[in-house]
């Protein structure tokens, strides 16, 4: 088994929960009181990942957040990853995609410097844009298919070939992971989606985003996902992390996380 | 006029050139007597754009070559740029591509941190990934339509009610383009494209990669783009940068921007 989705599922165990918790920590939306701190940023994320690192199953830093600090954001970001314990996996949302030799360096970046276990990447470019992340055996990739945005229509639902846009880029993957190192990324926007998608692809994990802020329906989400045995990992971010302003952030983060968890051990003990 | 566009072709007129010179600046493949530097990349970069700052019509970093350096990479970009003349236009190729929120701390990045005049954006999540860009009215975005790999043909090409995926981004780009900000990336891998793309959008700037070390046919990639007046830059990397892995590095770079230069307004007299 991958070693990203062995740590995954014993993070799942271990915590009970289903979910990711997405470090996207937007600066601007801090509680007040950590604003004069010499890196607030990492202040934040470092309370959040001790109210939560033993009830959730991964974090999802996004990279737009740290690289908006600027040349401080990359630290901020290590420094974040140093905190998060061994044992409860790391995906990096990069939305990477760029031709072969380009790739190869964004892959460098985020598996090397970095060190995720997982990335997220964009599948516009083909095969060679996610090639060289293939080669890293033990880390793993999620493939945009169906994201959580409005937008997601303008291309991914396009009819091609007699079926939808998003329905090549699961058959593609499919194709393209030898090494079981490949999953998807399926919003919950929609969520008969990720029971077509399911469908097509029982095999794949799922990184579901959606949920909490974005309004997805968490119940189809989790049903129409495990299907089949089916692998996913919900993720939540500021549903979770914004769950307050004030000097009790981190308190009623883990509050947040706790009641996310519950949903989803609800919904998982009505279909067993 | 937007003011990326009339930087652009104000250097066009004053280098007499359409060349972009890519700084793709892979350490790996810098000339060894750099690699004692306390910032190789940087003293790469500095003398190439030292050798070729006033024969080309813009500059534009892979950001994927910068993050692959770790926490130091941002500050090697940064000091780059410093060095670029401002007269001379910034594409920073970072085909990123994400939901709204999260966009805009891109665009935060790319056009606030970074100050880049233009950048490369993915299409795959639609018009709210774009969005935030859009409000930058004094810069300027090329969206991905189709790209200069060999895997591009895994989604571009599929045909999507009625036509190939890439002309949908046309359209869509074109629709989204009010503040005239917008423009496109079209790779000069099979050159009818670029003749069918000019067709569909006289008024939509190509960044035109792929000639050099791609391959690509430039004559073609010059005479379809600039058809009905179209503007285009075309985009050199390691055709120019990495001419020479000697002491006479830069001297090369020049040597070979200038030839692509001489080519290019061959091709430019043979059609006037």
């Amino acid at each position: 088994m991958n070693a990203f989705i062995e740590k995954l599922l014993a993070a799942q165990k271990r915590a009970n929960s289903l979910v990711c918790v997405g470090l996207d920590s937007d600066l601007a939306k801090l509680p007040e009181h950590l604003k004069g701190d010499a890196d607030p940023v990492f202040a934040f994320n470092r309370a959040i990942i001790d109210a939560t690192k033993d009830a959730c199953c991964a974090y999802k830093p996004n990279l737009a957040f740290y690289e908006a600090l600027g040349s401080s954001g990359f630290e901020t970001l290590k420094r974040t990853l140093q905190q998060i314990p061994d044992n409860v996996p790391v995906i990096l949302d990069a939305k990477r995609g760029d031709i072969g030799n380009t790739a190869s360096k964004y892959a460098e970046s985020l598996y090397g410097e970095l060190d995720g276990d997982a990335v997220t990447l964009s599948p516009y470019l083909g095969f060679d844009s996610i090639e060289p992340f293939l080669s890293y055996q033990d880390r793993f990739a999620f493939i945009l298919a169906v994201t959580s945005n409005k937008s997601a229509d303008d291309f991914q639902y396009l009819e091609c070939d007699g079926r939808p846009l998003y329905l090549h880029v699961v058959e593609k993957v499919r194709s393209w992971n030898q090494h079981r190192n490949l999953g998807l990324v399926v919003g919950a926007h929609r969520p008969e989606q990720i029971a077509e998608i399911r469908s097509a692809a029982p095999e794949l994990p799922f990184l579901i985003p959606g949920i909490g802020a974005q309004g997805g329906d968490l119940e189809k989400a989790v049903s129409y996902g495990t299907a089949q045995n089916g692998i996913i990992t919900i993720n939540v971010s500021r549903g979770v992390i914004f769950a307050s302003s004030g000097k009790d952030f981190a308190k009623r983060a883990a509050e947040s996380l706790a009641a996310f968890n519950a949903e989803v051990r609800s919904i998982q003990e009505q279909r067993a």
